[in-house]
């Protein structure tokens, strides 16, 4: 059955993940490229939407053959493209339970965001954290949306790989692992430090860098060598280096 | 004398900016971001476009105090908005002569950029070179336009800062340069390669990588050591790990 009206309850329900209030309330996301939805297959979406015209050609019958009929929903072409997030969507949306975990680690070397603040940074240090194998990244309340799909594209398929939690500031120091800040005036250069198990590296947010709070209670600090002509590096690529270092 | 109509021969001049072809044929590009005019104020803007509430306001005066009068346009706010690239621009445009200069270089450490796609990284990968004063970028001339507004933005100023040139693949297997290529499936980990003067670096396109021709005419070949789950990192981002490791 192809579903054509506004009014359809489940097109109501799905439109409004679009937004993060009811994302949460819900705790799914969306996923709406095709291969991130075919590397993610030993998670099972909990529904799946798919515009007429794909589901008539057959497009996506692998993505789809294990997935419970009843979870599927067949949506006219003309108003499909209101539950896409993107402007040239391939034609199909998976909806997934919320990845993120309780942080219950009495070792490894993560990253704590803090106060990240674009949404492609926060996907890029996610799919970064995959690449060098970071046992996982901590994001605090104040972050961007882990579930918004900018941040969801740019983190490819690494979303459903890398362990992810949330955690306030407070409860990071209260944490028996070392937290380490980084700061362009610290004395200590990431290429002189040996990243141990139980280190967890602060980044900052994009304008403002590291808060107050966690500069005061940081165990030790680090810096980026970076030429003093410039103000700072791209959250993303500073994050990304500092992994690639953790994991040497 | 502010400039009302769409007919003025300067605003249509400047309008014309915005495309590729007509910067190319003046050799000029666009900056809009106050802070970075106010970076590389050793770079004369050829002109400044702003629109008439700022300048009513004085809020540049800093900035056009050093600017002979003759190279200053202003525009009703209606407009000046046409000539931006960004929808919130600050109310004023920098004008400048290209920056990217003849490669007549014998020594120093350069990245070669294979066809680079998205401004967003090209700008990126300039600001990252900027940071850890590599000797410069060079560019094949199918990459994506230097002069961008979007790449011009990324770099934020770095683009006045880092040595850039534009180069073929042929012209760059004829220096007398060690040319890297990067491949996944190389032996070799940039983590225990010594890089040394003399060594230009190839950074593929974003889907294809390193083009056939470099991949056969390369010296010597690199790896970037991520996880096999992962494809490939993002180019800025491997691009900016390998400038840190080449400027250790």
């Amino acid at each position: 059955m192809v579903i054509t009206s506004k009014n359809n309850d489940t097109y109501k329900f799905l439109k409004n993940l679009k937004e993060k209030k009811y994302r949460q309330e819900y705790g799914l996301f969306m996923v709406e490229k095709p291969v991130v939805i075919e590397e993610a297959r030993d998670f099972m979406p909990k529904y799946i939407a798919i515009n007429e015209s794909s589901y008539k050609e057959n497009k996506f019958k692998d993505i789809i053959k294990n997935i419970e009929e009843e979870n599927i929903y067949i949506f006219s072409d003309n108003i499909f493209k209101n539950l896409c997030d993107t402007v040239t969507s391939p034609g199909i949306i998976a909806y997934y339970k919320e990845v993120h975990r309780n942080f219950e680690k009495n070792h490894g070397k993560f990253l704590y965001l803090d106060d990240i603040r674009e949404p492609g940074n926060l996907g890029g240090i996610i799919r970064s954290a995959h690449a060098f194998e970071l046992d996982g990244i901590i994001i605090s309340p104040n972050s961007c949306d882990l579930y918004n799909p900018k941040t969801v594209r740019s983190s490819m398929s690494s979303i459903f790989r890398v362990p992810i939690y949330f955690m306030s500031r407070e409860d990071l120091v209260d944490l028996d692992f070392n937290i380490i800040a980084t700061a362009l005036n610290s004395s200590t250069s990431i290429r002189d430090y040996k990243f141990k198990d139980k280190d967890i590296v602060v980044i900052g947010n994009e304008a403002k860098g590291v808060s107050e709070f966690l500069m005061d209670n940081a165990d030790s600090y680090l810096n980026i060598p970076i030429s003093k002509t410039v103000d700072s590096l791209n959250a993303n690529v500073a994050a990304s280096i500092i992994i690639y270092e953790m994991m040497k």
